[in-house]
């Protein structure tokens, strides 16, 4: 395999060979279907240990899935999820928030700054539309992006605040962990002390960007919540026949720490491409990199000049701000970083010399 | 691996060797998220071929995904579908289709026999609907399950008077192919004769019955009726980030008649657990065996003694009709079936020499 | 006005005059909008009075609105309803219970004998949902229609028995009172007996049947059960700016017993036609007359006869079953009943004397 | 009565006496319900003439369901509609888009000035929308509100450019016309040129707050849209069984020009109580006033004031804004705006005074 060029996503990459494997020694034998197997009722022990307290743990294939079903119920009977502005619930996710919910959830963009929300804006937010009760859908919850769209982490006291504040006004606390390894890693705090000692209700927790092939979890802290779940995600089609075959790789995924230790390498990664790109003039970063991906403005030559080498990245906000989006994954390698930053800084300086 | 004494479903099995094999094979190298890549573009072309037309695919993770999406879809924007009264979509998916169209569809069951609705049945009841306009949910759909939820097949003319009742009250016409190999098998004509050339609109194509780890397509005979499908699937949580992985499986599934050569041996060895069960007195089956899986009544103390000895199957409607199914799968051996009968004639010997 | 000739429902006649006085005297002066006035207020009081406890009152539009609205929160977050297969909110309402909760209830019909279910087998299908988790919409509530849809009432101990069942299997209970002042006027019992003493929740108490111009309440017994309404009755469209013209109504409605006059009166019309139509050979009745209508086979030259004199009725049930319903209002007079059942003899004569 | 104090809402009145005249008529002899009587079935016509070209109008209680249904349709089959950032649908109806829709539509806010939003920045909007397709709700259409929540009123060329902008984008175009009467008063144009010679598909029009009891009507332009419509009134609780209640109203509100009589008044006096506050020193108007309401700060001590004498006024956007609307109704007599305006007056001399 030849050195990566595809920045585009932590999604481009395929799955880590621990998860491979385990999928593979999960093809013996019959066994239960629809999840009644022993190796995901085993899951409630294993995620029980990770987070150091009892919680029902639910495989499902997405992490849009386990959102939209975090959503419909933090916003049930019906009501509003306060959400940073830039959240891939409220703006990524194709209304999935209203789907699952069926109506019933609505988004509130909360304006962020490098991805984050604060309690005073939150609170404030609040109120004002219980105020307004005839008009504006009550608040029910709140979803913390951690880590976030911005490619920052909420620290922890900055995640007591928000959940103090949201407690204050009775809403409901879902954090959406896509990349909870990454923020976990950068924090250097233990699982637990990064969800329900933070205060957190209900986890959406990835493995998909960070090594799984397909398998993502939604980890309920508070088990009042999980009560209808089960129906949900049947009728969501995300109760797999074959569920085995998911909860396999969370099972790897979380083994060992592998989580962990794909975290740490994706964060590393991302801090070397940012220093390795800091020197280039006119390059401006959009963001601090707290994990695993870099926002920046490139001089437009440059990024030219990497496309046309055969490099692919994404981009962020509006066209006209001309955000890229550089993302690193447990399978980025350093070599592949080197050889990213030294082909801007040949179309860097093939620039000034054109000058 | 021992011999397979797992009848519950044909979901207890592992993936087909040619599918795991096909998996792995796409864990190299890096290639675009969500869909884009060339296996899951290639497979529009796949498709095609298979079915004779022009089709749009959509791999989707579950046959209720499939079914709840096909389902939204049809009945939009806002009405009924009429289906068998033992049809999978109206009782064994937690409310799958007003879920997935966020209220706007209903499930009308049809009486069945044997799985099977009938064109006259079907005209009558959707013509009383409409004479009651301010009463009803507007008929817009049916859903026909192919092969049926009772182990039989709708002939080709069936299916057809069944689709000119429906087209001639302007309904869309879905079918559930959960089992559509085993069906096409059973009768042995082409994909096409199957779907569209007898008036099928939209496809749920199943595969993870049927050696898939997780994996099924929606496929779109017309067109026009695709519009909204990616953005529906998208926030259904089922346009997964990997998606080739998805992919390869169907394309595997589908190379070289897998699908068929594995939906034939199933249907054989159902037909085998048939024969060796019918010479049991007080044997009494509960509809015909077309395709994969066995309904029938077992005495007492044969399904008693079957349990006993290790063997696990499922019960079917009401707990007082006393109902087993026998479900075969690509991987059942000769050697199982024969082992299964061999005991069941056993408990039935014991049984009668108590006497 | 000429004598009433319209048994089409008691929805042809107009508004009481107590109504139509109660509205004209409501327009004068200004007051606050969307229910803050003084008149709507009182409706709790007045409620609470009627009722012999303390509730919460919601006026709005319609009955569809009425049960749309109540089957959202007695279903929420997510579940099924079991009604009588002949109940309005299942059949006639062209998916309301889907649609107000998006998706999140289904109704579950019950088979019925006139018009009525019983405990015994609400209890076993509930029970048989329950033993099947994974495929089933999870039982919520039970909506009792009463009087119900066939012109019978239940009575208190059959009303209890349901509500034991429902209790025993925690489900809300609500009920459909469309015209619960014509079965409380045929019990002859308390609105407190007829409905939270028998253990109801949550009510849709009907007017407009019974002499509002449009206006209907939803009651609620448990009001935790109301901690979602004002903001679910405002996005439905039924927070009236001008509420105190529905709240008038109401009140005019219940004071002096007005509704129960009413209904009484109804009562005995429906009862004074079928003792004149009881007469006539090849009459048979369809359901006991307990309220204000009558179910009825009529000759097929009786019926074409009264529909040549100007009379109209309605048709229920499906075609081929020919039956009538007869309805009498608070406004149908003796003499019109008289001269309807003069008009069917002398048909029926004239069809005999023919042969 | 004494002279108006009450400029909380155009909702605080009463019916216009054309109304309730009307609505006694009707209350004489029998008809058929749920919309099948002379009167509604009359509607066509009336609105036919009123808008010069075929309609289908639809009664229904509220200008929230009128919203609500209109967004449900144009939405369909899923869909995103793009409104003004002050638009009431999206901010003052509890979610009703979602809901009506089941979570099919959801709002997008445009920003606007003076309750407007340009051409080019909805353009702006959809085409990035577009062009993310797997991420956003698809775009679908466009709700207008003529009046505007800000008391402005689209001239017809801006209308006209809006339109443009949205069919060049395949949009559907709603307006939300609660206050078209007023607009149409304001412009001088004809019904026709306000709404579908512009380019409207659908319109919600107003009839509660320019004087009748309840009743609104949603009006289709594109017959094609109404496809649906009967059913969808029906189940959200707005087809009323003694229907012809709320289509005398509309009926006399657009006979001789009823309508725009009472537009015209309502719109004058709005402009008197601006010209008479504009010479208090510190009064700041927050818009313009081409409608009958003035959105304005007042020196505190002028607010104190009025209050303390027993007017009222509501508040408008974000509490630190102070921001007052003072709403004038077809009942508003120049008497009664003078008092007010003299009032103001009185306590801002006082206010000067005291220093």
């Amino acid at each position: 395999m030849s050195v990566k060029k595809n920045f585009y996503s932590d999604n481009v990459s395929g799955a880590a060979p621990e998860i491979l494997a385990a999928l593979l020694a999960a093809n013996t034998g019959d066994t239960a279907p629809y999840g009644a197997d022993p190796t995901t009722e085993g899951l409630q022990a294993r995620f029980a240990e990770l987070f150091e307290t009892d919680v029902e743990v639910y495989p499902v294939g997405t992490g849009t899935a386990a959102n939209g079903l975090c959503a419909s119920i933090v916003a049930a009977p019906y009501g509003a999820i306060y959400v940073s502005d830039a959240a891939h619930l409220h703006g990524s996710e194709c209304g999935g928030a209203e789907f699952w919910s069926g109506g019933n959830a609505r988004t509130i963009p909360v304006p962020s700054t490098d991805g984050k929300i604060v309690a005073a804006e939150l609170a404030r937010m609040v109120d004002e539309a219980v105020a307004r009760p005839a008009t504006e859908v009550p608040p029910r919850a709140i979803s913390i992006t951690q880590g976030t769209e911005a490619s920052t982490v909420y620290t922890l006291s900055e995640l007591r605040a928000l959940v103090e504040a949201a407690r204050a006004r009775r809403l409901w606390v879902h954090m959406d962990g896509a990349r909870l390894a990454n923020a976990v890693a950068r924090l250097g705090c233990t699982p637990a002390e990064a969800t329900w000692k933070a205060g957190v209700d209900v986890l959406s927790f990835g493995a998909t960007k960070n090594g799984a092939l397909a398998a993502e979890a939604v980890v309920f802290f508070d088990r009042e919540l999980a009560r209808t779940m089960r129906y949900r995600r049947r009728r969501g089609g995300h109760l797999f026949s074959k569920m085995r075959f998911l909860s396999v790789q969370l099972e790897a995924f979380i083994e060992n720490d592998l989580w962990l230790r794909n975290a740490r390498h994706a964060n590393a990664m991302a801090q070397r491409v940012r220093e390795g790109l800091a020197k280039i003039p006119g390059v401006r970063f959009r963001s601090p990199t707290e994990i695993n991906f870099v926002l920046v403005n490139l001089p437009q030559p440059v990024w030219d000049g990497l496309v046309a080498d055969g490099y692919s990245f994404s981009r962020r906000g509006a066209p006209a701000e001309g955000i890229v989006r550089i993302a690193c994954a447990f399978d980025t390698t350093e070599e592949a970083v080197d050889a990213l930053v030294e082909t801007a800084h040949r179309h860097a300086r093939a620039r000034q010399e054109a000058w």
